[in-house]
């Protein structure tokens, strides 16, 4: 089974204190874009890979989804989120994305936010949610950005000039990450991008958009503090479709 | 018109010295990945956007190809080129990939090698290659990576607890990058990924492979100091399709 850092004390209690916990998607600074690559939701059948406290499936609920299923390893998480959540349309279950089963063709869009990297291995997952979407279906997610994730020492650094650079190494060996972002030793897989895109091509979807994300302008411009995250993507957003 | 750095006596000098421009393709580490992505190019009609010394332009003459079209913006190498091309299949041609004209439909198969990063505006380039592509024409090609070319400092440097890290600032701030290879000051356009790749899903194309190159482990055992390389990828190699 796949690490459940989400239900160590400490982490869960930092966690849910970040901005994305207390105010929801629009807490998260690329909510805007990822929002951007979903198809509308209205009548669609939708699946949330790693939902946490619930946001995305109830603001799905609320374009008029017809129903959202939301999986999460966390039963922390999940508490929170069935006590969250008033809409018949949404229901949740424990799931370990690194043993997924789905029923096929039983979904219109898979979403999933900041979830993959935490799985070990991405070809099962990929070839799982490719047959648990109806032909045509959409898959729209983000996870950390294989350049924020591969470094020995993932934190910026000053260059000898006094430049604010990112210390890059290790990008093309793939395999587990051991950081400290609130809580000693989370474990997440690195894979670089070439690796994700061409598995997901190989599992049978066609890629309809990549992006590699930073805030833009206007973000920059309301919170100067985040210049920096331009020198280096945070994120990465992929939308592809299931071929017909 | 793009710049020409390839007709300065000074970089054409050094280039020409390189072991790729020696060898021919069997010198480019990179040559077998991107091989692989080539279709079979019996009876093709084939154009090759950056030839050079035109190597592939012979090479795809020798694998059967009907027709071969290799275009360059330099021509010193095009003098070369024709001078080393007996094979009727092939012929060679002066063009400025910033403003390129191609006959629709006219190719089976589209290939470039290292060509695209001195590029300003792909988007119209792209264009212009999936136009004179038949349907379901192939678009194989190489680019430095951008990870390669973002850097305002593109060299190693060393970490604090003495590993060699790659100084990565200015990722997603696109645009010219000025750098010494060879000669000063040559110019060459950094794009993200993402760009490239939404830029030809944009322009009608259907991904099928994106690989990060940097040399394996059998190039690494070959050439012990090609293994800093895989701290972080030089190349990009991509493959798409013409959609039908």
């Amino acid at each position: 089974m796949a690490q459940n850092i989400y239900d160590d004390t400490g982490f869960f209690a930092g966690y849910s204190r970040l901005e994305r916990s207390v105010a929801g998607l629009d807490g998260a600074p690329e909510w805007p874009a990822l929002r951007a690559l979903l198809p509308p939701l209205a009548g669609a059948r939708v699946v949330d890979l790693g939902c946490g406290f619930g946001w995305f499936c109830r603001w799905a609920a609320e374009q008029g989804a017809a129903q959202v299923l939301g999986l999460d390893v966390s039963r922390n998480m999940l508490a929170r989120a069935v006590e969250a959540t008033p809409s018949p349309a949404v229901s949740y279950r424990i799931a370990d994305l690194d043993q997924l089963a789905l029923p096929a063709g039983a979904f219109d869009v898979a979403y999933s936010s900041l979830a993959f990297h935490y799985v070990a291995d991405i070809r099962p997952l990929f070839r799982t949610i490719h047959d648990a979407l109806a032909p045509g279906g959409h898959l729209v997610f983000s996870t950390e950005h294989p350049i924020y994730m591969a470094p020995t020492s993932p934190e910026w650094t000053t260059s000898a000039d006094g430049r604010s650079v990112w210390p890059l190494d290790g990008y093309l060996n793939e395999g587990a990450r051991r950081t400290n972002w609130l809580a000693e030793g989370v474990l997440k897989y690195h894979r670089t991008l070439g690796t994700t895109l061409s598995t997901l091509i190989a599992s049978g979807f066609v890629l309809t958009h990549v992006e590699e994300w930073g805030p833009d302008a206007a973000q920059v411009a309301a919170r100067p503090e985040w210049n920096i995250e331009r020198e280096r993507p945070m994120f990465l957003l992929i939308a592809a479709r299931r071929e017909g």
